[in-house]
């Protein structure tokens, strides 16, 4: 499953660039992790772990906890959560569940919603982890519904229904639509009209909508986000039907930490994804630093100030790094990545003249990037490059070697 | 699922015995949790988490990491539970997975092994989570072998032989043996002899044999602990049907930690474990806690040494004290808690009377402990009780508690 990631990963691993110690290494640009803002994260771990770990009493980390997570967590992560997404939400600490990250929220979702061989919609491109998360041990199988770049990649209703009603021709039960919101790999928003419609929908099939908003928070842009927990709340909609992905990964760049969060507004589906926590269930030491560092509101809200102003740098940065080489971004809102049209540097316009580009990328630029297609993206030459595993003194490198294919392909 | 231990549950969380300050709360003896040596952790992580978490780059903290456990937990680990079975077994840290608790091994080792509706064959009484890891998104079926007093609960190859032949008529594919060794809930030890039989059964039927060694190191009585690994490495056996599940929620009785571990053999059954890794992943600052801990040689041989001695003589103490009342326990060798033979209590030889007796145990007498029929145990009247939640002085009490009913039944 996903060769190439493996390859370009291996790449990364075996030969690292470090401005220093190794300037010719690969540059990896294939991860969504933010190491912008690591410098408050280790500042606040020094100041403070003492008293979140050492100080508290034994019993407090040691013992058997719930499994599904301490409640002080929760409570912390929704006060967090509010901050992070300018009080336009407001979550129950009642209806969450803390997984070993993103990743087993969402498989646990898959297993309470889905049998084996039901399917779930998914808007493509889409992120790749999706394939593994869902199919490997729930054993759902995922439906593409194509996002076109006429369309400003998003999301419309028509395929929507057209990919449910070809599913229900093939005697296929259709569960759910899953959906990243910010969305990874675009990078684009869902706005409070398409979400109306998308609970229409859900409501009309008597299906479930799951949100996977683990890059709340990455705004750089101009639009809005809206949560669909927002949304959900309208008078009329039955709640029961949405959950929301969450995690620490993106929102707080601490992926090594492993924490993600299912919020659900239905019963059934909180007991059963409380049973599985058994299954996934966080340390508690991890949890308590967690407790005592989100309860910070002075770090919390100097954290997130910090990192939208490196992040909206950034993403200018290598947005106009790219445009010099005659390469266009998708205009994205958010996301820790560009969305990146190489169609143009591509000897052939389909997924083989991409695949090729890739490896140029990865063995003659040594960047390891996303191909669009391993996104399930259908139109050829979109790339995912992500630009917060670096320092900006390493964009003007970046730009550097993919002038080595740009010089190429005109010369 | 459990119903029973689901009520014994409440009782002790909504009214929690406390020596001092709720003398007359529920004591609950009924999870299988060592605080007799939490003094000596406390100390430790007073002493040491300055050095282990703050000192350390932020760069191995906060990142991604591979999701199977860092190579320096392996290692330590490998060689703290070369210290713990006193050399007996090496184990190789690339044929090692670090999962969330032991729980989340058995469950991937059944999603390696098994198929939905496949079986596995488990000695009874078990331990009565394996239902749940089993059964509940793996969706293997647990085919209960008997073992009796008559032969000290120890296992007979005639047994399995009878069950596997059962099944199979029934058109029910068995995959493995899966066993505890030392045994939950009974405390004893699976010999040499028994061992090369089950390898040579294994064999025969081209099934896997999981041995879950997560009591190794609760040794209180004369029996020597062998472990499978250690046998497996005998010429002539095919050591890639081996699997083994340790972890430190016993061991070194960190159960907050949700520290787990695959060993195996089989290098198909390592690289699937290994995909799904991301599903269970430890927060990396938990494991480099225990990376320091592990590694810290004067410390792992003191707790070893310390907590040996105290479990000890609790285990005697306890056993005493059930005598003076009449009631006699199994035998056993290892594990925290006692196999108690309380039939001569009942009002009936049958299940409902060990419920019946179960019940006046948790309202009457104020313990929760477990009835052996939740363990699948096919003769009424065993309880497993667990004495390491406790401590000394609240045996007088236990004892105390468990008269109300002695007394009662005389008169």
């Amino acid at each position: 499953m996903n060769p190439l990631n493996h390859v370009g990963e291996s790449k990364c691993s075996d030969d690292p660039y470090d401005r220093v110690t190794n300037p010719n290494g690969v540059i990896q640009l294939g991860i969504a992790e933010n190491r912008l803002a690591m410098d408050l994260v280790k500042e606040w771990i020094s100041d403070n772990v003492k008293a979140s770990l050492i100080d508290s009493d034994i019993s407090h980390l040691v013992p058997y906890h719930s499994m599904d997570g301490l409640l002080e967590l929760k409570m912390a992560l929704a006060a967090f959560m509010g901050q992070v997404m300018l009080e336009s939400i407001s979550l129950d600490p009642s209806q969450m569940i803390i997984t070993s990250g993103a990743t087993s929220a969402i498989e646990t979702l898959s297993f309470c919603l889905a049998d084996p061989g039901d399917a779930v919609l998914i808007p493509s491109p889409y992120y790749i982890g999706y394939d593994k998360n869902l199919k490997w041990r729930a054993g759902v199988e995922i439906i593409p519904v194509p996002c076109r770049s006429i369309d400003n990649f998003r999301l419309s209703i028509s395929s929507l229904e057209l990919a449910y009603n070809q599913a229900k021709k093939r005697g296929i039960k259709v569960r759910a639509i899953f959906l990243s919101n910010p969305s990874n790999p675009v990078g684009n928003l869902i706005d409070r009209y398409t979400m109306h419609e998308l609970l229409d929908f859900v409501t009309e099939k008597n299906i479930h909508l799951v949100s996977d908003e683990v890059f709340a928070g990455s705004n750089h842009g101009t639009g809005e986000f809206v949560s669909i927990a927002d949304v959900a709340h309208t008078e009329g909609f039955d709640k029961s039907r949405v959950h929301i992905i969450y995690g620490l990964s993106k929102i707080l760049s601490l992926p090594g930490f492993r924490i993600g969060v299912i919020c659900s507004f239905n019963e059934n589906v909180l007991q059963t994804a409380k049973k599985y926590a058994r299954f996934f269930s966080v340390s508690v030491p991890t949890q308590r630093l967690l407790v005592s560092m989100l309860s910070d509101v002075n770090f919390a809200l100097k954290y997130i100030e910090i990192k939208k102003k490196r992040l909206r740098r950034m993403y200018e940065l290598f947005v106009e790094g790219l445009e010099q080489l005659g390469i266009n971004c998708f205009p994205s809102s958010a996301g820790y990545y560009c969305w990146v049209d190489m169609n143009n540097l591509m000897r052939s316009n389909n997924e083989k003249g991409e695949l090729e580009l890739w490896d140029k990328l990865l063995t003659i630029s040594k960047i390891n990037v996303t191909p669009g297609s391993e996104c399930r993206c259908v139109e050829p030459g979109w790339f995912r490059i992500c630009f917060t595993t670096i320092t900006e003194d390493d964009i003007p490198v970046v730009m550097e070697r993919i002038k080595r294919i740009t010089e190429n392909n005109k010369g």
